[in-house]
């Protein structure tokens, strides 16, 4: 690979979404943002959007907009499913969190599966992806088997079909690992749960809008993701769920709300829950935060992501290439898959001292972010950064290495997202 | 009382309330909006809010925002608590929808009286309400007590008490019933359940901004409710819950997330909720929603609760009286508590022909709305509503009612929030 910053300037010219760039606040503020795997770039519509939906739907048309908001859920839903994820129109809900949309499918799967009294999840995995299990496992009196990964590698699929018996209900995993970038093999996982009777809930959150993810030709039964990744929907935007065709009807999700209910506007005296999709809603939509997620998804689908993912890997690839020339030998260790078909978008190095790495990186105009115990994690997001971004980046980060200017930053850490 | 629209006019022009009104979005359009109970205007500051965060705070200052914006939950929830409902610092916490935060409440508030196996609600509460209590009971092997109510006239409390024994483990009630309008006794509803060992989880949907709560003087223990009706806070605008501060650390709610865990970013490997209010959290804040809610949450705090809810009276005593003497020879019925003590800001009226008046209504620049089986609602928002308003309303459902111009519009109903 020619790793000189022309190189990166010709893949810039030769590439065919460069021209979305332009579509992005800030894109010529001279930073070096690489942190699009944690909050995306604000899209340029995505103001006029709010401005609309807020002045003229809400402002103007009061109450009688509902008419049109009523199916917010859906309609973004649709535009994720089958514009970025591969799924089939009506199989996708935008809702509540990722938090409390895994929760809702977790229960559901659970509750399917009756008999069974045992929650799978990977031991590296988000977060709230592993409080969520350990909630619902104390809440039922199931047991936990969090499965080990290598925290750069990612999760050895043998470990996890190991794991698989017959108390097995849910598997919970992230088709992307939000430290390392490690990538699933989401049809083999899903596949393998199914022949050992457990249902697997995909979190897609550092996956979508970044990896081809193919929710009907991988066969997959049950997702969530975030949209304020990848998709640009915005600080805290709303969450997705996913749910295949066929099992909508077979679920029931436990927060019963009016949202899920079916012909809601009667307001009947029991809970019967909506077919389709809908029955995995609780309350009232987000409608302001729902318009900014439609900006960014749609900007996604547009691009196409096929054509994402296929930038995203030649990033990480050059990004990988780069480290291993210029960082590895002041002591940067790479802390993601090596090969390339193992990784999503990010990639994440290890130092010793990555929090002060991270720190002075960030007033060097790198912006990049740590993750513990020592990694500094670089997310180029394919749909506005530019291969020359990612040769500046690993530039300045080895003049910070070399002239050791990180040293002057506090070791200890304070609080961060 | 003096019925005359210059009567009308007289209390309009003594309103220390009336220059709010200009700080709305929409209220020179001629339109007779009075369904602020639904969905309550814009103010006029809420775009440029929204354009601030998405501009500035999300476009230029990207995850670097995170700084400000991690408490964003807690911040806005106190303007709630603490400038409207009477509640103090770090009771209460801007998340979710109402229906999760009820459902994490009510779940919380079970597992904090083993040994009780009942759930208490009203019969006649909203649909969402009753649907939590339902899918709780269900998934837990619990009894519910729906305690019939008055459609009318609301719950009578002493039957409610004889619902409280030593089995009831939590009770679920509205501060004002949504159809009614009929305001519960807060402060001996409380107390009863107390006294009977068990906990009231209350939505204030309909009661926050509109009427007096004083949660901490009426020592609620728990609530929850919602910010887009008398808060403006926009349409599915996250919800509030409250706990208060000496209950917090004795409850746990099921919905484990990285937001409710202590010390969050060190994304330890075992859950352990946060002190505070904070543990009530479950994923990531709404951020740009939550801009909205706070410039509506901030004009009610300054408009002051105790001068809305009396000018909520006396819309709504005016209400009643023009009713009385305009609409009742027509067959319209007053469908809410006539004692207005009993009353929240809005009134419902009852006719065989609801459905139609209701639509006619609209379409002649009244926005009521409709609710099952033959309720009009009138919900006059104290913080933008005239007396002149209100006046000319019924004088329009009056001409409708003489002119019979309702029986050209279909007697189907069609779907409406």
């Amino acid at each position: 690979m020619d790793l000189t910053r022309s190189a990166a300037e010709a893949l810039d010219a030769a590439d065919p979404l460069a021209g979305f760039r332009d579509r992005f606040a800030g894109v010529d503020d001279g930073l070096l943002y690489l942190d699009g795997n944690s909050l995306g770039r604000m899209p340029l519509e995505t103001p006029a959007a709010l401005a609309r939906v807020a002045e003229q739907e809400w402002g103007r048309g009061l109450v009688g907009s509902w008419r049109s908001w009523i199916d917010v859920g859906t309609r973004v839903g649709d535009v994720i499913g089958t514009g970025v994820l591969g799924a089939r129109p009506g199989e996708v809900l935008l809702s509540d969190s990722t938090t409390v949309d895994l929760y809702k499918l977790l229960v559901a799967a659970a509750d399917a599966r009756p008999g069974r009294d045992v929650l799978v999840c990977c031991a590296d995995d988000f977060p709230t992806d592993r409080y969520v299990v350990a909630g619902v496992a104390a809440a039922r009196g199931m047991a936990v088997r969090e499965v080990p990964a290598d925290v750069d590698e990612g999760l050895d699929p043998a470990v996890l079909y190991a794991a698989l018996d017959e108390r097995v209900t849910v598997v919970v995993l992230s088709a992307v690992a939000y430290r390392s970038g490690a990538l699933a093999d989401v049809a083999a996982v899903t596949s393998a749960a199914r022949a050992a009777g457990a249902l697997v809930v995909w979190d897609l959150s550092h996956a979508v809008g970044a990896v081809e993810v193919d929710l009907a030709a991988n066969d997959v039964d049950l997702a969530v993701g975030c949209t304020y990744k990848y998709l640009n929907g915005g600080p805290g935007a709303p969450a997705f769920l996913f749910v295949r065709r066929e099992l909508q009807e077979q679920l029931r999700q436990p927060i019963w709300g009016w949202f899920g209910q079916r012909d809601q506007f009667e307001m009947g005296p029991a809970y019967d829950p909506a077919p389709g999709i809908d029955r995995f809603a609780a309350g009232t939509p987000p409608v302001l935060a729902a318009a900014a997620v439609e900006v960014g998804a749609r900007l996604v689908a547009e691009a196409g992501i096929g054509r994402l993912a296929a930038k995203g890997r030649a990033m990480s690839a050059l990004l990988v290439a780069l480290a291993d020339e210029h960082l590895a030998p002041h002591g940067v260790a790479l802390a993601s898959p090596r090969d390339g078909a193992r990784r999503g978008a990010h990639v994440t190095l290890a130092h010793p001292h990555a929090w002060q790495l991270t720190r002075a990186l960030v007033d060097r105009g790198v912006v990049p972010d740590f993750r513990t115990p020592d990694r500094v994690r670089l997310g180029p997001a394919p749909l506005y950064t530019r291969f020359v971004d990612v040769w500046d980046a690993v530039d300045r980060f080895r003049a910070l290495l070399q002239d050791g200017g990180w040293r002057a930053y506090p070791e200890e850490r304070t609080r961060v997202t």
